[in-house]
């Protein structure tokens, strides 16, 4: 996988140019598409297009660029002037005459365009089947969907191919082929991402979203991205008011639906309860809340005259060469010729009456955690059953863009079929930075790291160093942010050797343990290993107060790892904890008394 | 005409009681009732309904009530337990089983429900003509509409048979037929007065909204029948965000229209100019504002699929008994029929769109002024083009609910035939105390009382005092807020009689002058006469400083009245300015070096 943190950093130590990877990027894609059509994409930037955004980024002589040389790849229902827009669908294939203002406030920030990517037709589905460019496989396993309808940006992303996409999310097309594939998948508050010169699906409820390997790429993209409040004035505004919130309570309500539905996936449903525990050890209460009202929403977008939205956008080819537009979008699509005006304000009326109802959860809860996907379908499935399976997957995701939420699809471990499974926090508009933030502290907690199994393993001379933390670093501890704060990614949860013996340091704040090696046999201690990109170490050792440095640690298994060490000074006044087996035991221990 | 403040005094000095005052409103109403219906009544309270109010009212023993004892009326679209609702439609009529929310927030405050009031049917129409209880006549001419749909709410206030009335404003209703009786109409911004418990007409759209004599009075009114924010949370919500402005800019930009509209009608352009310069006087800076995209809004909801959430109200009397419904309206409404949910959403993205180049215009201006209606048609004219006129009608209101604007029409004078005119001030959501403000400001400015010719004269033991004011105090001028914040009411502009001095005094902040009688001939000064309500007399002389004080002023028809005099110690020093004619010329001339 590429990292923008890592690149940023090669880039920036010289290690590394922006020609030499971007060229070997389209140099390798090129040769790829040669030998075999990868249905992910539906065209490449060809070699015009790429040399004249390395020649402008080689012009660049003013401010570092947030996203200098970043290569990424949008959805082709986005618009780039110059570049062809099909929307998956050939007969409506044209050139662009202009640039989607997103996508210019990326390229204006430095990043480089590779191509664009497959979709279900018009946006419309949630599969990643529908398009006469083929159904996009699932990065895991190809006999599994995608997911969509922003398949091709999923899994350009998942499979390190570029840094991170563009998709957009009108119904779950953001999120859904996010947890399918292992990658994070943030659908921000409508508005405030510019949809102008995005095809669009449905006008009121459309949102572009972003995918990457971690949230806090999302972040960086989201702050090119993000309109500012006169840009958002001058746009159409379909979305209720809200609040900006910069951060959920730090005694974070996080909300799971009290009868969660996975269509008979039992390891999903596994992986979900995997996925609470693992909120709970974030620190986290976990509140049952009642779904019904979320799910009549969703069911209201699904069966409601929204379908028109779409209609509107293509009723021209419809009604002149209907044999061009794929048979289920077709099909979907039509029904919107049997909604009459009146039935489209009693929908209304119906949405904003449980919108209201809605408010009540925001009472028992900060954020809304759901599977991402109830379950997923195999390409045989779907295509049995194109418009049932479809619509089984939107039910976590269908309602949010309707009240006008902000969600992050983020991974969650994988299934015992080694299939990812993903979890999406959901929170009210104007969440987008809380949200942020808590993707960070989740994903800061996962041992899996994100994308494909096959994910291209992105080289530059920059080391990571494996760092064994024992004490106030654990995760859910308070000194943890200064991890997540440089890009650290944990790679195990074990303990040290047996040689060691744990002390609970006199007068420290927070209270910090010292970990101390014995040359008998002493006490096994649990410890977490995470992986630091080697530029971040001089910043986080600065951090750190006598007594306490960074030496070598040995781990149960017998290797070495950089670590936390004592100097003996504090072993005096200090209590030795060992028996307790670790710190955690320790403070929760504190905590009870 | 029935005066809230001075209802308020009179109960609170105990020279009236509010059972006297109501008990003689209901004989007298139900005596004429007897001996001809008057249309603007669809139904009185009957002797329970009232005495069931009056007991509550005096058995009240908690805080003093804001509304105590003062008798309003309602729209017949708006619901009260135990009442019938017929919206104007007899085959419609049922007993309403809920009050609704804005009715029971007054009748808990102490207000007196009277009766409710006749309208164009279902609320559809500009009117006032449009229902099977009679056409309500102007209350200045009765030959000429009332203006709809409130019609009979605006005719009850304007002849001074309640104090204050509820109407709903959809596409003006609650605004055209103030204009036409020479009254206040109020429409707050649209989700801040509940809806809860009124018959939609646009559910999307509609508001309740206040008939009263004086802007102060709405004031009062609408303070009593806001909803709290967390009362708004707490109903569906379909307008877009706004921020809450309490004060326009002192130095008031007030926007009218480049190219206004009167459809042929010279004495309503000549009113137009008048109101214009009138509002130059109070001091505002005018600027002709484009009200292309505004028209083109307008038109939107007279022609769009908007009449589809008309249609979801009656839809199945229509399809049971549509000869029960009025022709014009079954015409208007049946017009649904013919819109597709693709319609509907495609007019919603051209609105929103056009929302956008409407904020151009509060760039260029803090708040609009428009002719409450281009015309005035008589009831021939309507009956001979019903629909026609109707739409001419609404082109300075259509627009401003699908805006989320707020309202308010003000009485701006008599035409040369003696017909009521009226001006409109608008802005953004949220502005509605900002509005209040300026209204009654606006109203203090203006010599007509409010009210049809014959209304009521509303008897209390409260003397009204006459004051002329010289300085400070006149319209526009430092001071001047004293008498409006005192319910002053400008009765006269004329001068002094010949037997005066006026002299410019020194050292004076805001700059004062003295007026000064003479025993030879001096010169006639330019003044003004208020009519003060006298239990406000005490608080207002105590802001009088020395050297002035109240005394007694001829006027130059020779008749005496209250005014300023100045102490003669404080003349030496002073500058004679009686050349000048009056106090404005002075100030004018030291402004101008």
């Amino acid at each position: 996988m590429m990292n923008l943190m890592e690149l940023r950093s090669a880039y920036r130590s010289g290690t590394l140019k922006p020609r030499a990877l971007i060229e070997n990027i389209t140099h390798l894609l090129r040769a790829e598409q040669a030998m075999q059509q990868d249905p992910a994409w539906i065209c490449l930037g060809n070699a015009e297009q790429i040399e004249a955004q390395l020649l402008r980024l080689e012009q660049n002589t003013g401010q570092p660029q947030p996203l200098h040389g970043i290569p990424f790849a949008i959805k082709d229902n986005i618009d780039v002037e110059g570049w062809v827009t099909t929307a998956a669908c050939p007969a409506f294939a044209h050139i662009a005459t202009r640039t989607a203002t997103a996508v210019q406030k990326l390229m204006d920030a430095g990043a480089i365009l590779i191509g664009k990517t497959n979709l279900d037709q018009f946006a419309t589905g949630l599969v990643g089947t529908r398009s006469p460019y083929g159904a996009v496989p699932n990065t895991f396993d190809p006999t599994y969907v995608s997911g969509g309808s922003s398949s091709g940006s999923a899994s350009v992303v998942a499979r390190g191919l570029v840094c991170f996409s563009l998709g957009t999310d009108t119904a779950g097309s953001g999120r859904v082929p996010a947890g399918f594939n292992n990658i994070v998948g943030m659908k921000p508050t409508p508005g405030i991402v510019s949809i102008e010169g995005v095809l669009p699906a449905c006008q009121t409820l459309d949102c572009v979203s972003i995918f990457a390997g971690t949230a806090q790429e999302a972040q960086a993209v989201l702050a090119v991205m993000q309109s500012s409040a006169q840009e958002i004035a001058s746009e159409p505004c379909y979305h209720p008011a809200y609040a900006v919130t910069s951060d959920f309570p730090q005694a974070l309500r996080i909300g799971i639906p009290s009868a969660p539905e996975f269509f008979g996936n039992a390891q999903y449903e596994q992986s979900f309860a995997q996925a609470i525990s693992n909120a709970q050890t974030m620190g986290a209460h976990i509140q049952a809340i009642d779904f019904s009202v979320l799910i009549q929403i969703a069911d209201l977008l699904y069966n409601g005259p929204w379908v028109a939205e779409r209609y509107v956008t293509i009723k021209n080819l419809l009604s002149t060469q209907p044999e061009a537009v794929d048979p289920t979008v077709r099909a979907v699509v039509q029904q919107a010729e049997h909604f009459t005006a009146a039935d489209s304000f009693e929908a209304l009326y119906q949405l904003k009456k449980l919108a209201v109802s809605v408010q009540t959860i925001w009472s028992q809860c900060d954020v809304l955690m759901v599977p991402t996907s109830p379950r997923h379908p195999s390409l045989q499935e779907v295509a049995e059953n194109p418009v049932l399976r479809n619509s089984e997957l939107g039910i976590y995701t269908n309602f949010v863009n309707l009240l006008g939420m902000s969600a992050i699809a983020m991974p969650s471990g994988l299934t015992a079929s080694q299939m990812p499974f993903g979890v999406t926090f959901i929170a009210p508009g104007g969440a987008d930075q809380a949200l942020l933030a808590l993707a960070c502290n989740w994903q800061s907690g996962q041992a899996l790291p994100p994308g494909a199994p096959t994910a291209q393993p992105f080289k530059t001379t920059e080391l990571n160093i494996r760092l064994a933390v024992v004490g106030a670093h654990l995760q859910g501890m308070p000194l943890h942010q200064q991890l997540a704060d440089r890009a650290c990614r944990l790679v195990q949860r074990t303990t040290t050797s047996a040689f060691y013996q744990l002390y609970a340091l006199a007068d420290t704040i927070p209270p910090k343990p010292g970990l101390v090696r014995t040359t008998e046999p002493g006490t096994q201690i649990e410890l977490e290993v995470y992986e630091m990109p080697s530029h971040h170490l001089g910043s986080f050792l600065q951090l750190i107060p006598s007594p306490l440095g960074l030496g070598s640690v040995e781990l149960a298994d017998g290797t070495w790892v950089k670590g936390f060490i004592c100097e003996p000074w504090a072993i005096k006044r200090a209590s030795n904890i060992s028996h307790l087996g670790g710190w955690r035991a320790y403070i929760s221990g504190m905590t009870q008394t």
